[in-house]
């Protein structure tokens, strides 16, 4: 943390700043200009977290210098997180990708889609039984019944099964059924689930919500790894925007830029960023293009069937077609570029003095 | 519901809809054109929610015309709601300011507190015993121990109690003490919290989210109405903006605009829009100043003892300096706007043919 | 300015970075933390601006401690200016609003509204001969015709006129007309054309762009007032956002916040902000409230004849009502807060050791 | 269009208002719903633009249908446009990259940049003699000199040369060098610019507004395309967002939309977007692999001695690594998908009855 004090901050100002600083148990270093004065704090970031800094006397900004998480970052933990689902593994360089409808809505569609996907390289199927809708007149979920389901499809064709963990009170019901935990954009920061969660033992892909920053959405990350787990599966959903073209807007740098943050596996949600049948694939394509480390991708055979997000649904030919594409795409490794760019920083080319 | 055809659909595509759209009970429309058939649906909007229109055969488009909230649009309840919280009362033209400390820390701070936004003209006490926090390493609350102060508080001034709920297991815990149930932004789509506290009795306030929209903030407040409760009360906290002069931005002439869409109180939360105790009055004076039905403001004696947002912690006096201006302004009506409004549809002056 | 140095910045980094940087003319002072190096550079802002900082060996982040604006900024001005347009002023405390149709269609409107708008209070015209149309198929603008009306109409009114310039080439004939300039959001950084009014002898309206920041909207007057003219009026139109209640989202809370880094009068723009003539009213009168220092509102006698922007044009009685509000209206003064926040800094309640 | 009416609109209302638009010369036709009325309206769109229609008698929303521009919509010409400068095409299959500086600095390294990048793959160079800069004080180009420069290395490189127009009193000077004229985000509404540049016969990249939506990005085109010339090439940029992990915020799913509004080749531009040298090769990996016709990219020997945005530049072997991943990936077809996905809407699959 660093403060910049007000300019024409006194030296009694500075001075009772700097003490009630040291008695928080952090140290102090004081950079004093004409005008200004800057004061770096050095300790554990986490026990600054909450403190007023800005009300203190004289102080007139308080700039952030490190990361606020410890357990979520790269900086604590610098190999990437492997994780594995009943034997399918996702991150430190194996992809996975999930399929599967919006919503359960029948056994038939379902072992029809899990087939499908399965046959065309996914590797987990998604299916929700809880939905939130923003509508409570809409349909909310087969509940109870849909895991069932899923758990029959399961037992049939082998693939984990992901599925939304929407309140409290079904985490006994849902934990029984399966094998990851999604949590939503709007539960991104519903943090009493969170810290629920992060007690039991299964794995989580956590969303990022409707409008969240990269930072916030890796706070509640730490939020679920504070109560012990590890097993966390970051999600990139797209962000609101004011431009209607996509359903969500997507910036798929974020994922190479949030690789340099956490050593956790980033996956990406075509299906609610492009929110149309038509620029899923091409979405997922150029997800997959920069280096994620999987998808989450919905397929329904009859879109205008479906009980919610149809729009969004790839056929299963889509699909296929799509992780055809995949297969052959060579992904671009951050890791690998930025071993070039360290080794880069003097150019032989021009004039580096 | 507009259902807008693509250039060149078919006969056979336009028939198929409208059977199905007729399959589920509603009337349908069509009005031809040379290029573009359009297709108007009539009928009760919630039964259409959730229907995937955009998936039936020929559909480019689909407009909504009517609001998809029922219970809390002004057009199925014309009149104000007023709200009556041990007989202070909220909306229709009865304005009353919530005031109080951020987080409750301790008993003396909080009776002072209580003591002085009562003498200044605060009708409610508000402090959070939950604090829904970004990073699991800030001060979580006081919890339990929090609410007994409260209720002690509220024995010794009279002022009704306004506390925030975050999770579903302390709704118990919080009914017990609480006379208004907060929701914060966070939870403005925990639809699972929602559903339970609109089959309770007590009145909620219930923030808008960090980037929803309108629609959505009115859909969650139907979501609690949907349940029985009709003493829902709307705060308007500010959205996320690339701008970062205020914490957030609250656009006032949103108080107006909902009050057109519907009859239930609306109030301000100017101290986490501006997000600086140094912006906060100006703010708050303009939200009332449009019309606000009332404000909830925080309020510490000494900010940089706070556990949280001390930030935008108005002082005592600040708050009682704010509260006398208040007195004195005579707020905008658009209720009387709009009578005049309907009336001068055909000015006096001017080419009106 | 100041750089924070990655960790891990070598000595050798941290010297080259210093060395670079006296070279360029300024002092710098360092904190060494155990971590991490911060640097303080101290001198001249302007003369660091474009200097290759974020590229110097081991700079992790350059963060910002000063404005990069001197003209515009009210260290180096201290009191507020007063701008004199024809014995009109607004600024420091003198309120001003202007009002007219948004673009000039014919005299007879014209002449009607000014006298109208007149009468109401209003003390400048304003009126578009030169309109910027997000379509090239829209109403243009009358252009030179529409000059010639609106020097008639100020020849019968006394009202002094305000009018938009879009373009280099139109300089001479524009200024040959106009009392103020009006730069629209679309050429808030059309940099040519700020620097070439920044030459010449009349005041200058600069609206904020669709999505600038407070920080751009001030740079884009320090390019006007590096050229040396003082006479700036800021004005707040409001800016995108994805909510579309609005037209564009106005945060009033900006009025007190530029206020308090600039000398400049301060505008607000509730016509383009609210977009609906519905709501144009009620967000004035918030504006006006807050303290902005004047406002600028289109009116029209039959807004279903205007040639653009009908949809929020008040009528003239729409007005006249509005004005008598706001002439019975107290503003906020945040200078006289101001002066209490100061004061109050150590509160005679509670605890501030 | 479509004009939504009132709830309760009276058979007058609506009499006079498709009175008033068969008057304008377009047909209308009505659909009555039992509470609500839509009005369909036929014809030329451009001849509607500009028309009140939200002020009409009864009209409560106004929808558009169609797309307001039309020499830029694939509707109108519905093959992809190639365009040809000097013998590189780009569009309809050929893709092309751009690089070089941000600002033509000195004849020396922008040889060796020219050398560097043509070896690597790129086949125009790009380098700005006149700069848009935020602040009036940074470094604003070198004007005629390094257009003297950019032609001189033409002559040696025989790359044609992409460089920035900022100002009608330029136009001479630039078009006498260029041969590609880029207008650049603070320009995108420079309406006065747009058409002049229209009349001239060199091809011109366009660039995205920082919060352009894709329909103003389109109606801008349009601008320059309705004075005459074909050649204008759309480029990405980014937008801007509250997310500050990259400079502006990429949406490469808004490559394969606009492809399906437009026939004119769109090209991304990852420098400004990405904004750190770190993540540009990335997110120009992504845009290439969704499809689009090109990038335009800024390459430096030194970006700490580069006059402006230094941050973002690659080094010469940066690109050289980014030029050789990108010739082996296989670019996402939307085309070809599209083609499928026409074929695939009744799914062998479930259920489409």
């Amino acid at each position: 943390m660093i403060l910049v004090m007000k300019n024409g901050a006194t030296t009694e100002e500075i001075e009772t700043t700097s003490k009630r600083i040291r008695e928080w148990g952090h140290e102090v270093t004081l950079a004093k200009g004409e005008f200004q004065t800057v004061m770096g704090i050095i300790g554990d970031k986490q026990d600054l977290a909450g403190k007023p800094l800005h009300t203190l006397p004289g102080v007139d900004k308080v700039l952030e210098v490190s990361a606020p998480y410890k357990k979520a970052s790269r900086a604590f933990h610098p190999d990437d997180t492997v994780i594995d689902v009943n034997g399918v593994k996702i991150g430190g360089g194996y992809r996975s990708v999930i399929a599967g409808p919006c919503s359960v809505d029948s056994y038939d569609n379902l072992i029809l889609i899990a087939k499908a996907v399965k046959n065309a390289g996914a590797t987990m199927l998604r299916g929700g039984a809880f939905k939130p809708r923003t509508s409570p007149y809409s349909f909310q979920g087969k509940g109870h019944e849909g895991l069932e389901m899923l758990a029959e499809v399961r037992r049939e064709t082998g693939l984990p099964i992901v599925t939304e963990l929407m309140s409290e009170k079904d985490i006994d019901l849902v934990y029984q059924y399966a094998d990851v935990i999604q949590i939503g954009a709007r539960n991104m920061q519903n943090f009493a689930l969170l810290k629920e969660i992060g007690k039991l033992g299964k794995p989580v892909i956590l969303k990022n919500g409707i409008a969240s920053t990269v930072q916030e959405h890796l706070m509640s990350v730490e939020y679920v790894m504070s109560g012990g787990l590890n097993d966390v599966i970051i999600a990139l959903r797209g962000t609101r925007s004011y431009e209607t073209a996509m359903r969500n807007s997507l910036d798929v740098g974020i994922v190479p830029y949030m690789q340099k943050l956490t050593h956790l596996p980033i996956i990406i949600d075509p299906s609610h960023s492009a929110g149309k049948r038509e620029f899923v694939s091409s979405l997922a394509y150029a997800g997959m293009a920069i280096g994620a480390d999987g998808a989450i991708i919905e397929v329904h055979p009859c879109p205008s069937c479906a009980l919610s997000d149809g729009d969004q649904a790839l056929l299963p030919e889509d699909f296929a077609y799509l992780m055809d594409k995949i297969s052959k795409l060579q992904p671009w490794n951050q890791r690998d570029w930025s071993k070039n760019f360290g080794k880069m920083q003097n150019s032989k080319f021009g004039d580096t003095k």
